[in-house]
C-alpha cells in the first residue's frame, strides 16, 4: 500500500498564497476531496480552483452546518470509508483545506480515522492569522508578546477574561457574534486598537478599524484583530 | 514614486512551502533584504536560496542577538534609510521573512520606519505555528479551543497562568528556556499531551514527545505544543 492521504493547506483565499508543495501535490494527485456546505459550492474549491487539472475524481464533504451543533460522527465516518477506498487501491487522495490543515481546520476528523492505517501528510498552508495581519497592517506579536486566538462563539465572560490576559488577540469566525464581541473589546478600552476584516485576500475583501463596522452579523470567514502593542522598539527585554 | 517594498513570508524552511505569490516577487525583485546575526550566516537567505536570482543587490541586516536585549532603534533606522533609498531611486525591495512577516517577525521594525512613505505590501506566509503542528501530527485547535501563543521567555508565573487558561497552546522560541517550559507543562499535569518540535520542515528536524527531550537548551527555531482537547468530535457545541 503506497498511497498517501495528504491534508493540504491551500492558504487564505488568493490563490497564489498557496504553496508550491501544495501546488505541486495537486497537480499531480487523482483524487481531490473538499468540504461545502450541505447546499452550495465549496470555498475551498474555489480558491484551488486555478491549481486543480481536468479529469479528477473529486469527493465533495457536504456537512451539515447546523448552529449549535457539529456534524456528527457518521458523516465523517461515511467520507473517511471513501477516502480510504481510494488510499488501498493505490491513489493518493489531497483533501484541500482553507488556510491550514490544523488550525481549525475539518481536516482533523479525517486525520484521525485514517492517520493511524494510511500514510498521511499534513501540509501547512498560510492561515487566515497571518493572512488578516497582513491586509490591515497590524503586526500580530512581537519580542515576548502573548497572543491568543478566541473563537467567536466562546461567552461573553470567558473571551473577556482572555482578552484581558493577552497582548494581541484574534477572534476568529465572528460572524452572528459581532455585537457581543464588540462589546467585549469596547468595556477594555481596545476599541481604537482593533481590526476588522473579512474574506482576507480574496476580491471581496473588506479591512476596516472595528468602530466603523455596521452592527449585525459579519461572516463566518471574519476576524477582529486586537493589539495592546505599543510598537515601540528598542526597549530592553528578554530573548 | 513607484517602487514597493515587499514583507515576504518564506515559509517554515522548506523552500517548498514558499507562495506561488512570494516566489514571483522574489523572482523579480532588483533588491532583496534578509536578517542575519552579527555574525554568520542568514536562515532565511538560506531558505530562500534556491528561489533567488543570481545578481540582485542583497542587504544583509545583521543585527546583534545579546541575550536580554533588543537591537537598539539605530540598528533598524540604518537598513530602513538603505532600503528607502533604493525604493526612493524605483527599486523594488523583497525582505525575506521566515515563517510569516508579522508573527514574531523582525519586519515589523522596518514596516513601522517605512510604510508611511513608500507603497508596502505585505505577503503572509506559512508560519512555524502551522508548520509544527503538521510535522508532530497534532491538530491545534477546533470547533471553540482558545489557542495561546506563548513566548519561552515569559516568566514561570505567568507562562502557567497562560496555560492553565487555554485548551491548547504553542510554547515559541524555547531555546534556554527549556527546563522552566517543561516543569510548567509537568505541574499542569500536561506533559503526556506535549511535543517538542525543532527546526520544522528542515533537514535537521526534530520531534518527539517533550517527555523524551533531554534537559538543557534547546535550539531558538523549537516549540513546544500541548493540547487538552480531547480530539472526539460529534459533540453538540456552538458555531
Amino acid at each position: 500500500m503506497t498511497a498517501t492521504l495528504y491534508g493540504l493547506g491551500i492558504g487564505p483565499g488568493d490563490p497564489d498564497l498557496i504553496t508550491l508543495k501544495a501546488h505541486r501535490i495537486l497537480s499531480q494527485a487523482p483524487v481531490i476531496a473538499y468540504p461545502a456546505p450541505e447546499d452550495g459550492d465549496s470555498l475551498a474549491r474555489a480558491i484551488a480552483a486555478p491549481h486543480i487539472p481536468e479529469g479528477r475524481t473529486e469527493i465533495v464533504i457536504r456537512t451539515p452546518m447546523v448552529p449549535g451543533k457539529y456534524p456528527a460522527h457518521g458523516v465523517y465516518d461515511k467520507y473517511a470509508a471513501e477516502i480510504a477506498a481510494h488510499l488501498e487501491a493505490g491513489r493518493d487522495v489531497a483533501v484541500l483545506c482553507e488556510g491550514d490543515p490544523f488550525f481549525y481546520g475539518s481536516f482533523m476528523y479525517l486525520f484521525e480515522r485514517l492517520a493511524g492505517g494510511h500514510r498521511t501528510e499534513v501540509v501547512p498552508g498560510v492561515s487566515s492569522l497571518g493572512a488578516c495581519a497582513a491586509v490591515a497592517g497590524a503586526p500580530l506579536v512581537s519580542r515576548a508578546d502573548v497572543l491568543t486566538v478566541i473563537p467567536g462563539p466562546l461567552d461573553e465572560e470567558a473571551m473577556a477574561a482572555r482578552l484581558g490576559a493577552s497582548d494581541s488577540a484574534a477572534i476568529m469566525k465572528v460572524g452572528r457574534h459581532l455585537d457581543k464581541i464588540r462589546g467585549v473589546v469596547e468595556r477594555q478600552g481596545l476599541a481604537e486598537r482593533a481590526w476588522y476584516i473579512e474574506y482576507a485576500t480574496m476580491d471581496k475583501q473588506r479591512v476596516m478599524p472595528l468602530a466603523e463596522v455596521d452592527d449585525g452579523a459579519a461572516p463566518y470567514f471574519s476576524m477582529i484583530l486586537v493589539s495592546r502593542a505599543d510598537g515601540a522598539d528598542g526597549v530592553v527585554g528578554d530573548d
